[in-house]
C-alpha cells in the first residue's frame, strides 16, 4: 500500500462517522501536512454509502495542529438534490474540532468544455531536474517536484521577489495513480509565498483552502502517475494573512483542479 | 433603512440562531441573488454575541433556491482559539438546508504589508459611464456598475470570445458605507463567465463561493462610499462547471478582497 493510501485510509464507525490515524510519512514542522489533513477529511465523503456523484468543490479549514495518533472525521450530507449534494464535515480529536470542511458533489454530464486559463509553455517534466536529496519535513519527501520557476529562496537574505510565481512539475513520490483525494492534498504542496515573497523564514500556517475539481474520475484515470504542472501566486499579504491562487494542469493540458488558499504569517 | 440593511438584517432567536427575512429588492430569477444570501449568513457570524475578531475567510454554498419568506441563520462556533475563530452556518427554511457555509475570523495584528496583485490602470469611476436603465432582474439594480471591458454580450448570437475577463466599477445603489457583509455581496455582482465565453444565454447557477477579506473595518471604513473596481476572468469550463476568480481593490487600489466561485451551466 501507498504511504498516501495508508495515510487517506478511514475505518467507518457506522452512519457518518469514520475513524482515522495521523502518518508520519506526512509530518510537518508542527502535526501533519495540511493536503493530508484535507483528504482525509474529502476522504469521509468519498467512503460514505450515501455519496451522490463525484466531487466538484472542496473548503477545508484548518482549526487546529492536530496531534500524532487516532482522528474521527464526520461527513454529513446537509442537503440532497436530485443530481447535487452538499457536505458538511468535520474532523475531530478528543472531542476538539480540528478541521471543519464543505464539500460539494454531483453527478456531471458531458457539456460544452474549454479551458480559458491555459497551460503555459514551459517544455517537459523530464528536462527539469528533481530537486535533491532527502528534506527535513517529512512530508515534501511524498512528492516529486521539478520547479521551473520559484524555486525556494536560495538566500534568506529578506530579499524577495514582486512576482511570487512557482512553477513546478509536481506528483506523488512514490508515483500513484491521480484521484480526488490525492489531487486535493497536491494543491497544498506549494511552499509558503510569503517566504519567496520576502526571502524571511516568517512562521505560518494555512487557515482556509478551496479546491475546484475540473476533471471526473476518468480524466484523473486517464492522468495516471504521469506528472501535473502546478502553478501559484500570492494576491495579498495583509495584516497576518496572505491569499494564493492556484491551478494544476496534467501534462496534456487539462486544467484538472484550481485552487485558492488564505495563510497565517506571524509578521 | 438602506435596501442592503432590511436585507440582511437578522432577528436574534437565542444561542446560535437569527431568524431573517427575503428581500423583494434582491430577487434573481429564481430565489434571491446569491450575494445577499451569502451577505445574510455572514450577518449571523456578524451578530453572534461571542464572535472574536473580524473576518478572513468565507465560503458559502449555494444548496437550494430560497423561496420568498422567512428563514432561520444558524451560526455556530465550531472550533475558538486564542485570536481566531472557525464558524459552521447553515440556512435553513422549514427545516431543510438552503445554504451552508464556514467562515474564519481572527484579530488581526499590524504585520508587512504589500498588494501582489496590483490594480490595474482603468481612470477613474466619473469618466465611465453608469450602465443605464433598469434591469429586469431586481437585484441588478441595487447596484452601480460602469463597466470598463467584458460587459454584457451586445449579441446572444453564439459568437463569444476568449477571454472572460471584465472590469468594472461597482457600488451599493443607493451608495451606502462599505462593510463585510456588503463587500462578500458584491463579490457574487458578475454576470456569469460563460454568458459572456459563449455569447449564449444558458441557465447556471452558483453552487459555491469563497471570499478572502484582506482589510479590517477600519479600511472599509475609509473606502467608505468610494466605488470598488471590481474584476473577474474564467478559468475553466468543465461538464456543466465552471469557475472564476475575482478582485476588488478601492479607488487608492487597497486589494480588499479576493474570491473565487464554482458556477452550474445546463449544457
Amino acid at each position: 500500500m501507498a504511504p498516501f493510501d495508508q495515510a487517506v485510509a478511514l475505518n467507518p464507525l457506522g452512519g457518518d462517522l469514520f475513524e482515522g490515524h495521523t502518518s508520519p510519512a506526512y509530518a510537518n514542522f508542527v502535526g501533519p501536512f495540511g493536503g493530508i489533513m484535507a483528504a482525509q477529511a474529502l476522504n469521509g465523503v468519498m467512503q460514505h454509502p450515501g455519496r451522490l456523484g463525484e466531487p466538484v468543490s472542496l473548503t477545508v479549514n484548518f482549526c487546529a495542529a492536530q496531534t500524532d495518533g487516532p482522528f474521527t472525521v464526520q461527513a454529513r450530507p446537509a442537503r440532497t438534490n436530485r443530481s447535487t449534494q452538499h457536505w458538511i464535515v468535520e474532523t475531530t480529536q478528543n472531542n476538539e474540532v480540528v478541521l471543519t470542511a464543505t464539500v460539494f458533489t454531483a453527478t456531471r454530464r458531458d457539456t460544452y468544455r474549454k479551458v480559458e486559463h491555459t497551460m503555459p509553455a514551459v517544455g517537459v517534466p523530464a528536462d527539469t531536474p528533481i530537486q535533491g536529496g532527502p528534506k527535513r519535513v517529512e512530508w515534501v519527501n511524498r512528492y516529486e517536484m521539478r520547479f521551473v520557476e520559484g524555486h525556494f529562496p536560495g538566500k534568506w537574505d529578506g530579499s524577495g521577489q514582486a512576482s511570487t510565481r512557482s512553477r513546478l512539475w509536481l506528483r506523488d513520490e512514490p508515483p500513484r495513480p491521480l484521484d480526488f483525494c490525492a489531487l486535493a492534498a497536491m494543491c497544498d504542496a506549494f511552499f509558503p509565498r510569503v517566504w519567496l515573497h520576502r526571502a524571511s523564514f516568517v512562521p505560518i500556517g494555512t487557515v482556509s483552502m478551496t479546491v475546484y475539481f475540473h476533471a471526473s474520475s476518468a480524466e484523473l484515470a486517464a492522468t495516471g502517475t504521469g506528472h501535473l504542472l502546478a502553478q501559484a501566486q500570492g494576491q495579498n499579504f495583509f495584516n497576518g494573512y496572505f491569499d494564493q491562487t492556484a491551478q494544476l494542469w496534467n501534462e496534456v493540458g487539462a486544467l484538472l483542479a484550481t485552487s485558492h488558499q488564505v495563510v497565517y504569517y506571524k509578521e
